[in-house]
């Protein structure tokens, strides 16, 4: 297998081992510069947008802060910003290029508040407009699908997250991380490759977790979408019952992302439920107890802390959506109708 | 037609006229005795957390103040709640029986902050924890499937926009709207009503929105999987051009929210390319120019100002839903596996 898509999967132990050594200290520095805020501000599209959920709750449980997602159209369409007294304004964005999201920073600094951009291009609009950038030094992503520079974000907000915190222990916790990438890419490479057949016809499919891994539904639901354009609907576990579970009907794939930690019985009850109504699971886990439920089973081969199992968590997610994308002889590298860098207002 | 949601949905005219005559002076009280704060924190689940998606734009536009959606599972299963400092925590619930949601509001008068609690019943546990309370005044809304709560919540957050942005023309664009959303359910039930049969064997939706209608197009989504069962999703159309654009075949029906407004032309830019896709086109709007484009016209038969169209964006939506639920032989008012009042932790 050659693809770019592949081989970019494969690259995330180094890209995210680089990222620590380059940018651990320089993120230190940053925290120690920051003004004082009350909550943080963030502006991303897409996958970026995904980190940003990731945000929400890794700076919210290790350092504090409640995050508010921009609405980037009252800075563009509607010149209606709002006010952003006590905010850290940041955006997430692998090109840097989005004006919409370039607008959110500029108004940030306009209104005399912090500017952080996490990119991947220190030259781009993004970096331009921020105060502080951190960039991905994730290397060039080709494939139009982004993986490696996902998985650097995370990594980046943790590493924000770990600064604030100031427990060391945190930190060491993040330095452990590519190995563990390396590990559970390898132990599930084989599953996702077996498996993916399966769903060679698959039509729809739900993706649910929750708390960190709330996060990861969202950013497995758009590889599915984008590679292999299945309708594909992202959960939380509390979410998904207050409404949308009434989809559910016998043989519908349900993911389930069930790393151990707080949510996991919520979700185990959830899984019950879902095989009373014969839903079909593909479960993503390192805890055994749950494998006899699978019908797909996507091994966790080794466990990391809760708050940042969404960087190996995603890891089978992506080599499932590639290798479905191959067995429906689609370009993993090139999906229909999308460009690398999207620019919206 | 006799179904109890039918009877909820035409009653909307006089649920809001009530809403507002009972409730405009109350949140007018409200909005005087607040403690400075310099954003919302809002808890919300399905439905009701729609009204929260509005509340981020309507509130950053008419008042200034940056909204963020609150991560529940922080304050239930991992214990580890942000700090709330210079925050307004409002919670939003048509039963104001959610534990996960009760539980934020808590966080909030624990840490000192002003709470607010908008909701139909008046001494749930909601209401007990919150400093102020906002009642609906709905009624006892017996469907499943909530409408007239979801424009009474929408009309609720408009007036406290409206109180704190203090222009009179703004509470006088609120009190005019009883006879917009007559006007519009009656301009839109025979379009509804004549073409649900065309998508009584559709599997998969798209609908979009943008801006004040980002709300409407989750809140569609939703009533569509409730009483449909059809795999919806929803998007703005800036998100959608960041990748789910990929799933777009032809043939696939796109609900399009295009009531007149800033991101009216951003919109018909989107359809013109969903048109060159073969996409089928259902679009809710009052502007007659996008109408050849429509496989499906769900008209708005009086336009309002854009800040408030969210309340009659909504309305055709819920008629087809209902409509589409009928020529599938579906109980509108029983959904499979949906109780009226989820409790999530």
């Amino acid at each position: 297998m050659t693809s770019v898509l592949h081989q970019e999967i494969m690259s995330q132990p180094q890209v995210i081992a680089r990222l620590i050594e380059r940018e651990r200290e320089h993120i230190r520095r940053i925290v120690a510069s920051l003004p004082p805020f009350s909550y943080a501000l963030i502006a991303a599209r897409g996958t970026s947008d995904h980190a940003a959920t990731y945000a929400t709750y890794a700076w919210a449980a290790l350092a504090g802060y409640p995050v508010a997602l921009a609405t980037p159209s009252l800075y563009t369409i509607y010149g209606q910003p709002p006010r952003l007294r006590d905010a850290l304004v940041v955006g997430i964005s692998q090109s840097g290029q989005s004006p919409d999201i370039v607008a959110v920073l500029d108004e940030g600094r306009r209104q005399g508040r912090p500017t952080l951009a996490i990119t991947n291009d220190g030259t781009s609009p993004l970096a331009r407009a921020a105060d502080h950038v951190i960039e991905l030094h994730a290397g060039a992503e080709q494939s139009v699908a982004a993986t490696k520079t996902y998985t650097a974000q995370l990594t980046a907000l943790a590493l924000l997250a770990a600064a604030w915190n100031g427990d060391r222990e945190r930190m060491a916790e993040i330095e452990r991380l590519p190995q563990a990438v390396a590990a559970v890419l390898e132990g599930a490479e084989q599953a996702a490759a077996a498996r993916a057949e399966r769903y060679r016809y698959m039509e729809q499919v739900v993706v649910i977790g929750r708390g960190f891994n709330y996060a990861t539904a969202f950013e497995l639901a758009l590889k599915l979408k984008e590679l292999t354009y299945v309708m594909a609907n992202a959960y939380s576990s509390a979410d998904f019952r207050h409404g949308p579970i009434a989809t559910v009907a016998p043989g519908l794939p349900v993911v389930l992302l069930m790393p151990r930690g707080a949510p996991f019985d919520d979700l185990l009850a959830l899984a019950e439920v879902l095989r009373q109504r014969e839903a079909e699971l593909l479960i993503i886990s390192d805890d055994q107890r749950v494998r006899p439920w699978a019908t797909t089973w996507l091994p966790l081969a080794v466990s990391v802390p809760e708050w940042l199992s969404p960087i190996t968590t995603i890891l089978p997610g992506q080599l499932l959506a590639l290798r479905l994308a191959l067995a429906k002889r689609l370009d993993p590298d090139l999906p229909r109708g999308l460009q690398k860098v999207t620019r919206t207002l």
